[in-house]
């Protein structure tokens, strides 16, 4: 079994600010102690010494490989930007245009401290490639749009990707199925979606209520809101991760929490694109789970999830008048266990005996980190996530000293620069 | 004379993304140049390969002695906040205490691109002193507070500070009065503070229609705005920065631009503590000068200036519901060059021959600085300030390769946590 000893950490969440070894086992966190434990004699050792062990970020939503289109396209309104900057250089992306976006996003990921991430897009299979080799856990889904029959093989895709890779690499894939919005689907077409999940036993990743245009379509178009509609045709019976949920009311709120609908709130892509402000209070008040997300970074623009965390933690603060909504504690735990529950990782997102090794010590030697009267209202508003030194992902170490261990960063670069030039040269 | 050359410098708001050279005399920038720019053969050289140069960001509005108290009382009411966890604390602050705060804030401002700060607070010759020795550039007022005659001390103090350090340091230091806010002055004293301004020739500083409830009482008790009761005692002919101004209206804004009110927006601390969101599209339409500010780190937490740029970036795209408002190249400039004409800095802000030279170079060899489509776009909507690597401040180098060259950090923080503690413990 390999075993990995973190020693002199101080942890976030741990009562004191008094240093701890953790102990790790093959995936998982074995122990916690102020005494060096039993049975880690011959351990590989980190020393933790000045930095602070954090449980890793959990991204609920992104489209990682957009990463190419970042700054491509910014301060335009929507459908100018979606159907003459975005789609058409969406147009031109290969397999392999894919692949390196989406390293380039998982470099930016773990040198931030996010540990997994649950994507939407296309080429799964050459994501879920960068996953396997990268070391880095997700949720992966293939974008699904479509009106008419052409449009059936992506779900045939998306199954198949379910088939090979849904809990794989050791449980750090889990594959879920990605029909994009109702307003880019068919009914036809998402009924065969929801069948195709309960015949997999797959869970689905959708983007729902996210402008208000969509919801007053969906209201014109189908008497009733988009939650309503998924609800009818049985979709969240399968298992709903849900983006966005900026535009939704106390009925469909009383629904999402009876069915078990879990959110992703993406503040900053909500807010570039003037979507709304998700009324994240009002669903953990009706005991819906909620994580949080970047989105993609053509509409971000970085994949930093303690923007996210920071950002959520001030802006509902405001949305409710009440400066005592969100405290760091409860954002944090937004950004870390409960994104991992939303994706259905089971026995993440907290540093504790018995849960996954996806562990990020942050260096605290910067002048944002004094004095210390509260590390987690430090870390939540006053922290860089560029401090990142070291993370661990199920186990084993990925980054150290703030290098990658193990991805070739100019080779990355430079694929990610020349394909996207490509792309928006066209 | 002294001269630096800076080569190999991408600027940000160069018109293509080539390689220039920077020529600085003394403290000003001489010359900007594709070509060796003749004169500097002998100059010190700064090699900015793979680093593009930014303005100096200009914080508007903090209390940087405050760093002392940051993460010490986060997520609580207003009134609750002030009384029970910061005014005790602030009660037991000596001079050497603020000088020392002020120190951590001088570090966390310069490693992230700060050049220049306003600051209102007390024992302000200690501050004054902290930025004469470090380099930084600011406009500095004491705060007054006061419905009594004793307190009148307090605007003599601050007149002294202006005969003694006004103008000093070739320029640097800038010396404004500080009143603090209507409702912590009475009109008495603000009548004082206007006089002693035009005695002086001195500039104002100060807290307006920050809350609700402020604008509210100011209506029952004086039956006019905050904005309009501090013209009809002619404070606005003075020069005035007003912090926040969360809550003006149409008539407000009229005033403002005809009087050249200059405002310090601090979007971060305005969502923390619940205050509001100021109208900057429209104060911006009115011709109003608005910069960005952090406000103390004990209602903000960090002094991170990029932080302040990327979200009014981005909140007022969606208070607005434009995603296009506030595009990037002016969400920097508000940052920079807007935030030096508020403070009554000249030629400053700008990478321009003639400019004063406060430059920063930031590290581009980050995940988040591919593919590089636009650059602005990338700084303001990707970038972390964490990677200021050289700052120079009216042409001096104070950071360099990220490491201030002429500041005992270790002391800094040492003094700070220790103050810290002891305000804290009573």
């Amino acid at each position: 079994m390999a075993k990995l000893l973190i020693k002199n950490a101080e942890i976030i969440s741990a009562k004191d600010t008094g240093k701890y070894y953790i102990g790790i086992e093959d995936n998982l966190i074995k122990t916690i102690s102020k005494e060096l434990p039993q049975g880690f004699e011959g351990a590989e050792v980190i020393d933790s010494d000045g930095k602070i062990a954090v449980p890793g970020m959990v991204n609920t939503h992104t489209h990682a490989a957009m990463t190419l289109l970042r700054s491509y396209a910014d301060d335009m309104v929507l459908m100018d930007w979606l159907q003459n900057k975005i789609w058409p250089a969406e147009d031109g992306l290969t397999d392999e245009d894919i692949y390196w976006g989406t390293m380039l996003s998982i470099v930016e990921m773990l040198k931030s401290g996010t540990t997994c991430f649950a994507d939407m897009y296309f080429s799964m299979d050459r994501v879920a490639d960068a996953v396997a080799e990268t070391g880095i856990r997700a949720a992966l889904s293939r974008g699904l749009t479509g009106f008419s029959d052409e449009n059936f093989a992506k779900l045939e895709e998306n199954a198949a990707l379910f088939k090979e890779r849904h809990n794989s690499c050791n449980g750090r894939i889990r594959v879920m199925l990605g029909p994009h919005a109702p307003y880019t689907c068919s009914m036809d077409y998402l009924k065969k979606v929801v069948a195709k999940a309960q015949e997999l036993g797959s869970e689905i990743h959708m983007h729902l209520a996210e402008t208000r245009g969509e919801v007053d379509d969906c209201f014109k178009e189908h008497g009733m809101s988009p939650i309503k509609l998924m609800d009818s045709i049985g979709m969240f019976e399968c298992g709903t991760l849900a983006a966005h949920c900026v535009h939704v009311d106390e009925e469909d709120m009383e629904l999402m929490a009876a069915k078990h609908v879990r959110v992703a709130h993406n503040p900053q892509s909500n807010l570039k694109l003037a979507s709304g402000i998700a009324p994240v209070p009002a669903m953990l008040a009706h005991g819906i789970t909620v994580g949080l997300g970047t989105d993609g970074t053509s509409s971000n623009n970085n994949l930093d999830m303690l923007e996210e965390c920071r950002l959520a933690a001030m802006l509902h603060k405001n949305m409710t008048g009440d400066p005592q909504i969100l405290p760091a504690a409860e954002a944090l735990a937004l950004a870390t266990s409960e994104g991992a529950k939303a994706l259905g990782f089971k026995n993440l997102g907290k540093i504790e005996a018995g849960q996954i090794a996806d562990i990020v010590l942050y260096d605290m030697d910067k002048p944002y980190w004094h004095p210390r009267h509260d590390r987690t209202s430090l870390f939540v508003y006053a922290a860089n996530a560029g401090d990142a030194d070291t993370v661990i992902i199920d186990g084993k170490v990925l980054l150290q000293n703030g290098k990658l261990l193990n991805m070739d960063l100019e080779k990355i670069y430079a694929e990610a620069d020349v394909r996207a030039r490509r792309l928006t040269n066209k």
